[in-house]
């Protein structure tokens, strides 16, 4: 068989997606463009990871299921453990609810501008993706989304909250509001949630088609581990559990993933400084000529500036990386900062305020 | 929205799957039941690893593109860098691959008896199994799969070769005849070829609708790291990255990969030592009183007896566990074993002679 008959055998859906990118990055010093946390972990805490790597066989299968992880999660989180599955970042988590939950005829309904993988993921299951816009302030439409979830009955919703790239967040009583409307599952993506916003764990018990994502790769500080979770009612956890792949968090992860869950106290401390010097730079960036700067709910902001271009280049040259938003939609001239070190934080707003003017030093 | 209207929303093709399930394993000190490599690595390349995962941060996330894994892999598989994927274990390379190539409309041929995953991602991604059996000594029979090739015109057929459980391969001749009839993707999983049969690497120019995948877990003895790859025409593998998830390696195996690639001295005495005891096995096992031994090419075997369940328990109360296939088709009263260390597999053998031979020492 030659080539362009084996292209054309792929998936229409697959063939016709962009594939989701990320510029080769520049020696940056300062790296503000993908939401990481600025703190790696202290000495102590990798020494005895690295210890446990020493000792822990290689050749040996991870245990068939994470019972050590999953309890110390259940205590975190307040879901007991059988309302729980642990991945492969949340990312694996929504590919295998989208496995699960949506097709074909089962719609996915995003509230855009969102995180760009839910709708690779509606493409890669053939589901059609529907869309509510945020308001023109880029928060959430709740109206919207009700009346959409109303059109699209039993459609899978998907729900970033506090959400990404805008830190907008909905409130418990938004979510109640959206949840006595909607007949299809409804899945909130809270990876940022340890930095505001409302969690939607206390809702679990009472609405069953409510499915939990969250990850260790924010508040955490472990991006580099890939290891996220879901949170659901047991019954339907089990079932989606059926099409997760066997051994997918490998022996690192699931003991690094323990490890963190041991040390709240410095995650609680370093989310707190997070908030305070977001919640500082939001003041610092919104006294200066941007079209607009969007408070957030997270560990990053968004802001708006026709002179978008020249400021990224600017921040680049100062050994500055931010994250270029501005093809998400709604979210022209728009790029995304994450909090960073006090340092960085100050670097930061000072490159910006010399971009707008230049005079000052 | 109540828990039976949430659950009456699980896709069909979920709720109709038995989920994959691994007994809970007693504390045997003899591990032959999941082909793993009786082999850990040694300290040095192990503390190599561990003073690495203290320097690297763990807040950030892996590289977008593992490059230097695909370098070295390239140099290993005798693929350039853009044939390659590199995936959390085969296991996620074979879903990405269901995900582009199979659908409700394109249906998933296998041959059974084989590696259980197949057919829960192709009822996963809604794709129709269809089945060719193994012939009566559970070799491929080649005739019936160029058969059903051709009736199930341009199906995803997936060949695991050397096949799990049964040990047998397909030679370079059948492989070109299968492909000669073949009108969709092949995807080759040789998770085992470095034990023996036939490699497809040669047949990848010619062929752009073949795909290989292939795993850290067997003779590189990572089966803890969860890393595999996939191997295929750049064209194909391009299109197929797009439904890849991104960061789908943490930093830990991304690295750990490229170390045992550095490894392959080792690597290949110990796959010659396997393969000395894996054909010693089969000689021993062939002269006693089983109703079949399986000539295997990987680093396991089959083997079927009446006894069964009285050797399987025999053996556990011996401290040895293999696994129990007698569900698969075609595999009643079979049990498999992996071919462990020397020692390891005296005791089995010992073990195994015991049962069938009670008054002798």
């Amino acid at each position: 068989m030659d080539l362009s008959d084996s292209i054309s055998l792929i998936n229409d859906r697959i063939r016709g997606l962009t594939q989701y990118h990320l510029e080769p990055e520049p020696s940056a010093t300062i790296k503000l463009n993908q939401n990481e946390s600025p703190f790696d972990w202290p000495r102590e805490v990798k020494e005895e990871v690295a210890d446990f790597c020493k000792m822990r066989p290689w050749n040996l299968y991870p245990n068939f299921i994470p019972d050590e992880l999953k309890k110390k999660l259940s205590a975190y989180a307040g879901v007991e453990p059988d309302g729980i599955i642990v991945g492969n970042g949340s990312n694996e988590m929504l590919l295998v609810l989208m496995l699960s939950l949506a097709s074909r005829e089962r719609d996915v309904l995003l509230c855009q501008p969102t995180f760009t993988v839910y709708r690779l993921l509606a493409a890669g299951v053939g589901a059609t993706e529907r869309i509510v816009y945020l308001d023109k302030s880029l928060g959430f439409d709740v109206d919207a989304i009700c009346d959409a979830a109303r059109r699209y009955n039993g459609s899978v919703l998907v729900l970033c909250t506090p959400n990404n790239p805008t830190g907008s967040f909905l409130s418990e009583n938004d979510l109640k509001r959206i949840l006595g409307v909607h007949t299809g599952f409804c899945i909130c993506d809270q990876a940022y949630v340890e930095f505001g916003g409302y969690s939607a764990v206390p809702l679990l018990k009472s609405n069953p088609n409510l499915i939990i994502t969250r990850t260790f790769s924010k508040a955490f500080a472990g991006a580099g581990l890939r290891l996220g979770y879901m949170l659901g009612a047991p019954e339907i956890i089990g079932q989606i559990n059926k099409i997760k792949l066997p051994y997918n968090v490998n022996f690192f992860s699931e003991h690094v993933g323990g490890v963190l869950l041991s040390q709240t106290g410095t995650v609680r401390e370093r989310i707190d400084f997070i908030v305070r010097e977001r919640d500082a730079l939001y003041n610092e960036l919104a006294a200066l000529p941007f079209d607009a700067v969007y408070k957030s709910a997270a560990n990053f902001m968004m802001v708006r500036s026709k002179k978008k271009n020249e400021l990224f280049s600017h921040l680049k040259n100062s050994g500055i990386l931010v994250r270029d938003v501005s093809s998400y939609p709604m979210c022209e001239n728009c790029l995304r900062v994450n909090v960073g070190t006090s340092a960085e934080n100050k670097a930061f707003t000072d490159a910006v305020r010399q971009f707008f003017n230049p005079l000052q030093k």
